[in-house]
């Protein structure tokens, strides 16, 4: 089996604007990283609580859930590794977009189960998507990137609803930039037994380096996915590190409106140079050259000139790059840089 | 399916001297609580190495390996877990003894692989031990906790040379332990390649709230588990700990030595108040208190008097008590409680 290929990371003092893995350009809020110094104490000698219920209290009550409906994971990936364990066995099917997350087909491998991968077009915007049929594949889970990685729309919450009531197995929102979005499918939980939500800290709030992803589900879900885990899968310093960022909507907020405000000034810019554009709702955007200008060309230039962007040698992307939003300074830069590459060439 | 119960943790504010999960009664090394506390910055936002590549050469380099042989788990449940997900198929089947790590079983639920529980007997030291004759399931995985929890013995070298070569699958040699043995079956590793060493920095290096845990195996197999890992289930601060953990060769003799020696006059007390103690090469003992005095009331008086140990309320352990090895204070505390609770019962 192939493992799954994580984006490149630059060799230390490899000086590189990095905007090839979705990671947020802005520190993770001053008292988050205070909480991580003090909980780096003797106390490190304990096991951590391995129900983490101080974190499961805060990510309740944050969206109004009770906290047996909430699993902490080593990042969402690690939520995304428990749906499978507990839900899926050796012969079943799951189901996702192709494109989505490429560690879906990973996990299947896996647990030896079967994969139904569903051709997502590219839309020009949400009102395209809206109109998606709705897909009913045989499988036990659909596993449902809103919004998508690589391309960047988000699936309305009253599309997800839809796929609710055809689809009769499992679907997992893997809502790893939600935060960036217009739309979130939690909601749905209150009335939509077979729906959980995968959330990750790494994007919004700054902490990939944490790993701290969340499971919202019912409590029955949510029971099952907690005797699968490992029992002390969030380390004390992580569980402190979450307790404290999740509270902290001032931050979030304002670091989320600059990427996003951010991400329409970068697009309107691309657009201008000739480039095509998909619709974002994430921290990163999908853009596709002017016809002559091979994506990878652009990719291997830019790269010669300091930005590391995404490319995905991969058929069906292969013609785009998937770049990651940066601070103003980044995006401005890495424009500028663009250009140079179409006209010196 | 159950899922792993993991020892109690007492509430917030709960004063309880705590020997009831085998973790270190002292600190971490100061270098590493500094290292951690250096690694809470900005670069949070960054995802973590995903093949831990420092960490890796660190721990190789101290056994004499190469990094190729090195696999990084979040603690070392998420090592089994790796090794379950990458060599144990649906309806295989794992061995173990019992009584070992009671997690084994829980991961062949969840994995709807088969168990092969072999009774291991108690013995009186380890030439006995040695004399065990070794078993040979028809098993794809054999799990070998050495030293054992929650007996304490360790198998000694020659005995898992033994084991590796009647019994033709994977030996997992579960380490979490042998820090504070005599021996180690890493030497084994040179000319055994279907052997996989898991070892801990939660017990020796009294780290069990930070989670790392290591695989030392060949290449070949080291490779497989790399595979099959989440890509970034060490966060960076575990790695930074870690990697400052593992060269401090001082700090690990010097609480190793106190806790080995606190070992030997707590298990000289307890056999001089007619208990018997199992010979433990770990950082706990098990003990069968005199007849007339059930484990269980002594293990309930204890609590009532602020001691949490460990009692396991299973076929077989019931009529025993697993006692973790604190500061020489907490054991003489210790031992006077259980004096007190014989006497005034």
């Amino acid at each position: 089996m192939e493992g799954y290929v994580p984006g490149l990371q630059p060799a230390p003092g490899q000086k590189l604007v990095k905007l090839n893995t979705n990671e947020n350009p802005f520190p993770p809020a001053p008292r988050v990283l205070e909480a991580i110094r003090s909980a780096s104490s003797d106390a490190l000698r304990l096991y951590p609580d391995p129900s983490a219920s101080l974190l499961r209290e805060r990510a309740a009550s944050l969206y109004g859930f009770d906290p047996s409906q909430v699993v902490c994971g080593n990042g969402s990936d690690d939520i995304l590794a428990i749906v499978m364990r507990t839900f899926v066995d050796e012969g079943d099917a799951i189901a996702f977009f192709q494109p989505s997350y490429s560690l879906y087909p990973v996990l299947a491998s896996i647990a030896r189960a079967r994969t139904v991968p569903i051709p997502l077009p590219r839309v020009s915007g949400p009102g395209e998507l809206e109109r998606l049929p709705v897909p009913c594949p045989e499988a036990k889970v659909f596993f449902l990137t809103t919004p998508n990685s690589p391309y960047g729309y988000g699936f309305a919450m009253a599309w997800i609803a839809r796929l609710l009531s055809v689809f009769p197995g499992i679907v997992v929102a893997d809502e790893a930039y939600a935060d960036f979005a217009r739309e979130t499918s939690l909601p749905l939980l209150a009335s939509h037994p077979r729906l959980i939500v995968a959330r990750s800290l790494s994007k919004a709030y700054s902490l990939a380096g944490m790993r701290v992803g969340l499971a919202f589900a019912h409590e029955t879900l949510a029971a099952e996915m907690a005797k699968v885990k490992d029992s002390y899968n969030l380390s004390g310093l992580a569980q402190a590190a979450a307790c404290e960022a999740l509270p902290d909507r001032e931050h979030l907020r304002e670091t989320t409106a600059r990427i996003v405000a951010t991400r329409g000034q970068f697009a309107a810019r691309l657009s201008r140079l000739g480039f095509s554009v998909l619709p974002s709702e994430a921290n990163f955007l999908f853009t596709v050259p002017p016809a002559g200008r091979p994506a990878k060309a652009l990719y291997e230039g830019l790269r010669a000139r300091g930005f590391l962007v995404r490319w995905f040698p991969t058929a069906g992307l292969s013609d785009g790059l998937r770049i990651s939003i940066g601070t103003g300074a980044d995006m401005e830069a890495l424009a500028r840089a663009i250009e140079e590459e179409s006209h010196g060439g």
